[in-house]
């Protein structure tokens, strides 16, 4: 028996979110299905970041144990064979029998991207937020700022969460400009709670337009509210982007 | 009687082109369905670049005759709201009745985008080009610098085509690589003979696999034969950019 890690890119578009539901097809759901018929065993992945319905990944990561003979680092290009299109596992290694891909130690990438101008570009419809007003990028970005490092991001957590823990350490929180008009919000931390890069995202465009000064940030973090911060930008401007477990994992 | 220009940006993914056919649905059919149904009134619309199947806009033109009283300026917006996703009209304006998008001197800007990894991203399949074999940009902007200026681009036509004078003005040619992987081909060009974009990217990739020489542009063009360039690359990696008239319209 072996674990193999693999690297998994999706467009979250068509799937109701990775974990498996009743009610949708999910990333989880057609790896598990692909796995199987490919490696002719029940095989059950774990997922890393359990994307909502809508956000995309360039660098999920999911782990499975197997008895097979192919080897790990070869399953990744079988699987593609067999997967759709808008599911492409970008490599697949070995990894200890102990390593759990939410247990052990990492450092999550995410982007929201938004796409600041007065008219929709239908190429970036799916991966984008498209919104309308101006963005004032220097107030994001002195709000940002005030969001990086440890806090008890409960205020940041939508109220259905059951962590009870909901202190966090953001590693870092940036906003760029690129000449396209979009403005990307790049997080990096080491846990996020429910809807937490949603509810900054969404903070982040309140700051923007002007109805939340950046340093409202400190006392919205104190007030361990929901209702404090803004609302929880659209799903479909966020990608997971990589997943760093340190150590070669 | 007025003359309205319109800036048109699509995705081509689900469409059959820009021109009507009977085979299938395209952008030109859906403009002017959508068109006459808002203003009352049979209308048929002039596109300045009769882009093939598959391939994208931020920034096609298309000119249409009215008797309508809504402001040209908002045209757009009325139009947008009828439109569906994949079809956005950047902006609407009047211009002068003998405002023609084809005949009139225009600078149009094309881009070919080639995702140039080991394994395909899902979110930008339908806007990239895959390829994975490594390609040598230092080539490709050599090759690309012999193409810039007036030559007989017969050597870039599709056989098929109707043009008999086949010397264009490439105003110019460049190749850049971000960081995302992404090998962008850029062209200006006064005007532009059938998928002379797409062979001018098949041959660039050519060059830059290695199976042509960046000094064998100035030979393939004169020797006027489209077996001598290289293969037409796929419409999906091609974006008309836009399209510039000067003299503000």
């Amino acid at each position: 028996m072996k674990r193999v890690k693999l690297v998994v890119a999706y467009e979250g578009t068509n799937y109701c979110g990775w974990q498996i539901q009743p009610n949708g097809i999910t990333i989880e759901e057609v790896l598990n299905r692909t796995l199987s018929e490919l490696l002719g065993e029940v095989i059950q992945v774990t997922g890393a970041s359990r994307t909502d319905a809508g956000v995309h990944s360039l660098g999920n990561v999911a782990v499975f144990d197997t008895d097979t003979r192919i080897p790990p680092e070869k399953i990744c290009y079988a699987l593609n064979q067999r997967l759709p299109e808008d599911i492409v596992v970008q490599n697949s290694c070995q990894v200890p029998e102990d390593f759990h891909p939410r247990r052990c130690y990492s450092e999550k990438t995410y982007e929201y991207r938004i796409l600041n101008r007065k008219i929709p570009v239908p190429t970036l419809r799916r991966d984008t937020y498209f919104y309308y007003r101006d963005l004032n990028l220097e107030n994001m970005q002195k709000a940002a700022a005030f969001l990086q490092g440890e806090h008890d991001f409960r205020s940041f957590c939508s109220v259905k969460t059951s962590a009870e823990n909901t202190v966090r350490n953001l590693l870092s929180c940036t906003v760029e400009k690129s000449r396209d008009s979009i403005l990307t919000i790049r997080v990096t931390g080491t846990g996020f709670l429910y809807n937490m890069v949603r509810i900054i995202a969404g903070t982040l465009i309140a700051v923007g337009v002007g109805e939340l000064a950046p340093e409202s940030i400190p006392e919205i973090l104190q007030k361990k509210d929901r209702n404090a911060a803004g609302p929880t930008a659209p799903a479909h401007g966020l990608t997971m982007i990589g997943i760093n477990y340190g150590g070669g994992n």
